[in-house]
């Protein structure tokens, strides 16, 4: 009855200040927005469904919302894996995905100017007609919005040159809780003018405020790859290899690594003749002018470190043939017909072989698939918790191998959370990597701009 | 009296808390270290000056300055060019230069942890061995602090290809000014646990807390660079070639420019053989696989654009003889026996030879020396105020010219202060280039960190 009250006096204050169009208030849609990707994260009932054309109408939602005492939960695509964008109970879900302009390129100075609903790979192909790039590379790149990435700080197969997207985001438009719009960092190459709060907001999942504009800054579009592959009998040779490779001075463009599990299910799905007696296979790519002496240099490395079998080829076709490897093992493990969560920790590269082999051994006490995947030149694992969402019994121990996987990557000397952020997923976690300190500062801060806790309540710190 | 007995019960607490050597009342060296290089701008007469060896000696400081109300302002090497490290009245300066070491280096995971008051050559130097490269390059690397650096957001000539100070910064250790202790940022390459406040310190110029440990990430040490020169009989032709070579995807390592002025300065006391009937020099600086045809290539654009000389060397000690030329621009003009101070604005690329006209324009109708050398691939100039400090006349035409400069840059969509920060000397043109909303925002959050306004009062913001 009270709710029922409040979400009257919520739609008439949208209504006041929004175009009817904006506004949704059908169960079946605002049921539609309020989950993310997290399976294993419980999502509230949201009041209401906005979908703002312009800055203005956040701003009017913003109002509207704190009249009636209502939290906003922003969302980009969905493609989040922590629950970060699942809808609190009667929230305003506010969907970006209508403000989808790229607004500027600039090739004088290798910027963009974009709104936060563009998609990734939009952005990618939009700045790519003009010889440019925007190197984050999430997974989800083409049905994952920049907002949400920027939202996440989100990473990708690029990072191990190029950086995640906090590198890349250099100026913001916000609109805050009390509906001010704030426009953060720099117009100009270089620029000192005040302080600099752009990156407080990147990787703020919503929670301090929602991000209306982005302004990007892009690089040469880079040659295509040359790319080798090393198969290694066990997890340390692999390891020696990494470092071997980065010591040396190498920059690879991408460096992945599959595991035991991943190689056998691919192969077993698509038959691609893979050698599923390996510990692992690394991939490894270089752009760069110096490419093909690079990757015969890398491929050396992995060779004098034991790897089983070694290629390495100089056309990108022949290469991305080998990336495919990578890219069928989350198809693969579908054909089981399993519930699939992606973990996403990060230890430093010399401990990569520890975090792998901890992760074969998890998988094993609790009895369930657990291959993975991972960006190995960041160090970056997603181990692959693939277990039977309708059997009790083996939902709890997936649970419990995902609590295992954090806590070894900490025991490592890692992070709980590498590119996929937190949600309410890793938030449990969080105090055992932040600092007493730290972290009550990150509360600081989001009662500085969000006094009233009205910004997706409950989650990322 | 009042001053002496606070300037008494703050040196009782501080010797309560610090070793009595890392305690300086003596007025000499408290004037010692009162300023920095902002020539404009008065300094007020410090307390004591502060020198500690560790965190603990900074929380202590906090803590004593607190207690007897005093503000507290933070220097490294006072090397700054705005007024940032100058004293305040009555205050504790904390000179952070005797904690200078490096504390380690991974080169695994090409990262370096270091303390504020290691010089940034000698970090250079540190890395170097290890094949490593930490890029901001300030001129004065051999002589300013990371501290410092990290706190005003250092740029240099290698930001062109490598970014300034805040994209290598990505971690932090911070005193603030309740004498907590906050380590931001992360230890891993990828990291989304939290909120990253590690980006608000960088650039702060101290307002908002005191940096006593700096992780920064670096890069393979690049090979030595090719290098080319192009003389230009008008400014407009050399502004189109530097946007052909960047619109050609060009990613020179270093792009400055001479003008006029300096050329014929340098040449009269060098007798260098420069043309000085040339409008400006333009110097262009390839370190990449591909440098000598990217070098080529760079010099065919000048030229197709009208250079009426170029020259491009592959031998990098031929090349250092020309990027000369611009390092000798400072030393000729000091042979005049005048005061200098460097301006520091920047403008997109494209207005670049708009606002290099401008200058010429505004010292001649001042009547003042002021010859520009700058960044020319960051649109980040820095035109020198050449003038008799002696001559109230000339001072004020040489004040008069600062500020057209400024309001020229703003004209041309640019900013007040691209790499030396605001200080005091700039804050006045703030309001200027900051929205209302973000410049409240910008004292809501000092206001978070230091609500008692301790930290380096009236500077930056």
């Amino acid at each position: 009855m009270h709710d029922g009250f409040v979400t009257a006096s919520l739609l008439e204050a949208l209504r006041a200040g929004l175009d009817d169009d904006c506004i949704q208030a059908d169960p079946d849609v605002v049921e539609a927005y309020a989950h993310d990707r997290a399976i294993f994260e419980r999502a509230g009932t949201g009041a209401v469904v906005v979908m703002p054309r312009t800055a203005a109408d956040v701003v009017a939602t913003m109002h509207a919302a704190s009249s009636v005492g209502v939290p906003v939960v922003t969302r980009g695509a969905g493609t989040g894996l922590c629950g970060g964008a699942n809808a609190v109970d009667g929230c305003v879900i506010l969907s970006m995905h209508r403000m989808n302009a790229v607004l500027s390129i600039d090739t004088s100075n290798r910027m963009a100017r974009v709104q936060p609903g563009v998609l990734n790979g939009e952005l990618k192909r939009a700045v790519a007609e003009h010889g440019l790039f925007y190197p984050p590379d999430p997974a989800s790149y083409e049905i994952s919005s920049i907002g949400g990435n920027v939202a996440t700080n989100a990473g990708g197969l690029c990072c191990v040159r190029y950086g995640v997207t906090r590198d890349y985001v250099i100026g913001l438009e916000v609109v805050l809780a009390s509906g001010e719009v704030i426009h953060t960092g720099r117009h100009t190459l270089k620029n000192t003018a005040g302080l600099d709060l752009t990156g407080v907001f990147v990787g703020s999942e919503g929670v301090l405020g929602v991000i209306t504009e982005i302004t990007v800054k892009l690089v040469p579009l880079p040659p295509l790859p040359c790319t080798a592959v090393a198969y290694f009998a066990d997890l340390p040779s692999a390891g020696r290899a990494i470092l071997d490779i980065f010591r040396a001075g190498h920059e690879p463009s991408l460096m992945e690594i599959v595991d035991q599990a991943s190689l056998r299910q691919v192969n077993a799905v698509y038959h691609m003749d893979l050698d599923t007696s390996a510990a692992c296979l690394l991939l490894v790519q270089s752009s760069g002018d110096r490419a093909i002496a690079a990757i015969e240099e890398m491929a050396e490395l992995c060779m004098a470190q034991g790897a089983t079998e070694v290629h390495h080829v100089s056309d990108p076709a022949e290469g991305d043939m080998f990336v495919e490897v990578r890219r069928r093992v989350w198809p693969a493990f579908e054909h089981l017909g399993k519930a699939m969560l992606p973990e996403d920790v990060a230890v430093p590269r010399e401990r990569l072989a520890e975090l792998l082999a901890g992760i074969v051994e998890i998988g094993e006490r609790h009895r369930i698939h657990l291959p993975t995947i991972g960006h190995a030149g960041d160090g970056n694992m997603h181990p692959l918790l693939v277990f039977d969402g309708g059997d009790a019994d083996e939902v709890a121990r997936a649970e419990a191998a995902f609590t295992d996987i954090v806590e070894l990557a900490l025991g490592l000397g890692g992070t709980i959370a590498a590119e996929h952020g937190v949600g309410t997923l890793k938030r449990r976690f969080l105090a055992r990597e932040l600092d007493p300190v730290h972290h009550a500062w990150q509360h600081r801060v989001k009662d500085t701009f969000d006094p009233t806790g009205m910004l997706n309540p409950g989650k990322a710190i």
